[in-house]
């Protein structure tokens, strides 16, 4: 369980406008770039939120990870994200790896504004 | 965006030992203590570690909720857990709903010991 939980909101994207409102889209995003950082993506769960016009309207997913998850949730009418990679280091130190996925997705999504946290799990479990 | 994120992580757990091993306990858990607390699950996705012999050796999953997402791991060979539940108030306040699941599956997994966190998400973001 010892690993890095990093944390940011992010306001008025102005990246990759179609992420924000595609779910096939921001999943290929979120899949890809774990898969290109060397983590092992096991599953993804990706929902197509939808207007009152029955047009696309926000995206909510995640991407469940055998170093443990990505979770990603988007409000395009205001263009702001939420995203949250966490990994262990269960058998390897994967901090490098959530970094390269972490700042990839940044770069995509292009946030005018950030606010960013980093929690250390399981610091009291030891390298379990 | 605004809204509450609850991050326990859970020390040598000495609850329902099954919920910690077994995929479809653990989705059954989070899933239904979810819905019990008023949210609302679009999608989990779980997987099933196993060990050398075969035998099932912790789990992974997350629930996609429409009011974001709860995301639990863990490693029953020394019993413990990271949890996440992380609500928006987009529509309403959902706050006690998300401490309700956070205690819920607390009490199922009886930690000896826990290190939790709160982190306000969307700060910057007003009622959005």
């Amino acid at each position: 369980m010892n690993g890095i939980h990093l944390i940011a909101d992010l306001y008025r994207c102005g990246g990759t406008a179609v992420a924000l409102t595609q779910r096939d889209a921001l999943e290929r995003l979120c899949v890809d770039e774990c898969r290109d950082a060397g983590l092992t993506p096991l599953g993804a769960s990706f929902y197509q939120f939808l207007d009152a016009d029955g047009d696309a309207a926000g995206v909510t997913g995640t991407v469940v990870l055998a170093e443990s998850h990505l979770a990603i949730h988007t409000w395009p009418e205001s263009g702001n994200v939420t995203l949250d990679v966490y990994v262990c280091n269960f058998s390897r130190d994967n901090s490098d790896r959530a970094r390269h996925v972490y700042r990839r997705v940044l770069d995509a999504l292009q946030p005018e504004d950030a606010v960013e946290y980093e929690v250390v799990r399981g610091s009291l479990s030891g390298e379990n």
